[in-house]
């Protein structure tokens, strides 16, 4: 069963990233989630990430704010792929999107969109898939659901 | 051996994936490479990506500007990972960078920084690594690497 | 009589439409209304805006928000002008606005203001003018009605 | 024969529209180009757009740069689509884009990219091609061509 | 007695003006107030801005939001002073703040800050006191005003 | 013989008002010219700025880049009019624009466009116009040879 | 005993800096609270950062919004550490952060994130901690805190 | 003597920090210079600045560009001051200023302006001049200098 790491800087972050969480789940992923701060807790955050892999975790999806180097802290102890979420906290998020997307040559964080909770989810599901096929179908689904769940507001439409 | 499918909208963006190019053959990872414009070869697109898998393509590679659709439209038609590069073209990239990153909740780009080939390709070979875990090695290395000539540089600094 | 479509990504977006349904009314241009997602259901767009001329359509209002791809798609498949409204979800749609005015060259879209539905449905009439002729005069009719609320406005001002 | 003004606040902004006009010549457009600026002549601009009609002119492409009024003040003296180009002069193009695509309600500018002035040239083809259907078959060729060189590229790719 | 005309391109912006309107008369300065609109309509904005200095009228202040066109469509048909004021309406107002400043040159706009309608009075206060020296008397009774009500203030800091 | 005080920051800013100084030359409007920092020599800009009224001085134009802080500083210390000139070294100027123009209520600059060190002078020879009738018929004078200038241009054109 | 100053520009700037003020207490660190305009109170200003080191006054804290000029003028009369709050009033605090962080050469302001009262408090106490070095217990005592209660949480995560 | 820290994320950064490094040996100010990466070294940057204190370092100046994470990198492992400088790599610097400045609460950096080695070497001798007061007195000279320049150059003026 493939298991990932969601990672947030502080508890009121959580919530933010309920989406996520519901997502993964949907998607029977594991995962640990734990409050890490690349600031004030440097130190746990790094032996968290550096004994991830034995425990079994093969990717990390960080959420952050503002300055938000988390991602790209966790990304400078592992090898494992790390997916960025900015959160929108100041300027409507275009701190965070940039302090997570424009990681030096080295060290990459895959950034999605603005508060894209759901987003992070999905992509999570879509890098495992390649190890575990069998989320390839669950993501399929989904998408034909969307698909579907469009088609038939369509014809809903009266106007 | 993994395999990924690497797009540029035109010709003239070639250069701007040199990096990605280079790194991925040190990692040596298969690659296709074409020239696809989600505007004016929307079907073309379509088609190639429709058929990727059948070929073994496992993640896809999209570097785009300006309005850059190019990364949202190839991960309409596919379930794998896209990895988006917004190249600079007017805006300083910020346009290209927003129209990537920004997707609707259902569909992810990974997007990596403003002209970011290498980080790129350096991202697919942490996602493929899942599967081919030989890959996790040569990243390793590749960080120490990096990690040495910095140590290095250090000794040589006299200032 | 005058024929377009009005496309929106999602049913969510269909009340930041009702200006210009309501202007479309007046000036009695005769439309479609669609529900298409340019990452959710490409196929279905493509094949909608491919069949849109055999049905009359002469012209296409796509609203889009965050990365914004749909008016741009779209453009892809037709040649008949296509209008984009940028949707305000976040950074106040500046997102939006540029994934849909900075198109690359070969495929334009004419792009009114962020959340500019009644403008869309103006600048559309504006357009089928050319062929059909009495919409010009229902638009400068309307043109007559504003300026000459703003005159009666001067005379009730009383400051 | 379609027919269309095309018009400049200065002398110095006429090699900006060098694909504009090239791109018309292409699609046999008759047009007349004017240097009229909304602030150093705002009663020639005025006089000339209100007779534009009468010499059968059809629709406006207005470049400009900076604060950009041009477009906007063309569209409040005609109901015909008035296309605008914003120039780059300062802040990367962001003023001129803003300045003419944020239109109020009931006046809109059909708004192209940042020095798009190929773009604007096509709009203006897909616009008057309501009217001239032979248009339509001209732009649909430019397109096939555009898409054949995307083609043919990708066969002479040897990387 | 100095005097002014005050022009706004819509009834609804004129609670914006207010704190403009209420210094003017603390100054004793006379003014028009008018709803003008640069798009809706040019010519009556034309024919009062041509026909101001006959009624006496020595400078104007424009308030407008969006593409924000009228203090420059003002500016282009006087010599006399024309002080902007960008209202936010969309963007938090930059976009009428870049629409309004950045004038081409040879007709410039005394532009304030965005919705700053209260230092659009005073600027006013300011110019005319080259004309009429007893505003600067005015001013500066206003200035030293301010200056003791954070005197007074700071006596009554208890913290 | 109207008179004014142009001040800028540093002796390498001299160049950018080159216009400036030109521009008052044509309007035989005097002036002094005077390096003053607000940061580096506070004490000499507000001494410079009290006596200024003393020596004739009637209004002061000031240039500014990065924090921009001078032309706000000056007006601090006058209620003649303040023309501020944002001056481009980063951020394409917006920094200085936004530090020049967004001023507390109470003390405004009249803000002109970034770079835009002619329109300055043509401001302050409108706002000198008030007081010194004859600066009207100069500046009149200026817009018609910028009108005919174009008129002749149009002439020219052969495309 | 450590002693410094903040300084606001306005009476309701006062709630913004609650958790400076509040953190400055828990640090035991001695301060004075001015209201001090830089635009209304140039003089009053100058003398109180003057004349503040004769009292004691170690350093310094400044918010503003907008034009935000007070940490630089503050800074031009005193060579203490003079630390900038940018206050979000318009344009979400980037016209405020600009106009602080960008001083030119020579007069530095030690700029903390928007409306980052709390960190501003922080700073102080580390740049304190130097010649106080009981100081850098409490900070790290602090920091400890935070580190525990970051711990703690995760402990309480059952999701 | 004082002491500090100076760190940059690569080799090529070490000439924008020229001036700094110039101007604390100007102020005979002993500092280490070292090139450390949050994300290619991040265990010997946290053992670095570990270590540090018990060298004499009393406070650090940290120069990022991009995603710029050292600064607040270095912050989460000290309590000593650190100065961030903003480098310009891409989108002139503000990507890097944002990620530097807008610090969680409780881990502050000191932000100097995009570029401003300059200004972080003189931020860096005000901080420690607290506990070397001798380095006040080098302070002043240079801003005595930094303003008989400024009048030296008003004499030479004559324009």
């Amino acid at each position: 069963m493939p298991k990932l790491a969601i990672i947030v800087g502080s508890e009121k972050d959580i919530p933010k990233i309920d989406d996520c969480i519901k997502t993964l789940k949907e998607f029977e992923i594991d995962f640990e989630l734990k409050i890490l701060s690349a600031h004030r807790t440097p130190d746990e955050t790094a032996e968290f990430v550096k004994n991830a892999k034995s425990r079994g975790i093969e990717l990390f999806i960080c959420g952050a704010g503002l300055s938000a180097h988390l991602p790209g802290v966790v990304a400078s102890y592992t090898t494992a792929p790390v997916i960025g979420i900015p959160f929108e906290v100041k300027l409507h998020g275009i701190d965070s999107l940039l302090s997570i997307v424009n990681m030096p040559a080295g060290v990459p964080v895959a950034t999605v969109g603005i508060d894209a909770a759901k987003n992070a989810a999905i992509l999570a599901a879509e890098i495992l898939s390649l190890k575990y096929p069998e989320l390839s179908k669950k993501i399929e689904q989904k998408r034909q659901e969307a698909r579907e769940k469009i088609i038939t507001k369509n014809k809903e439409l009266h106007i």
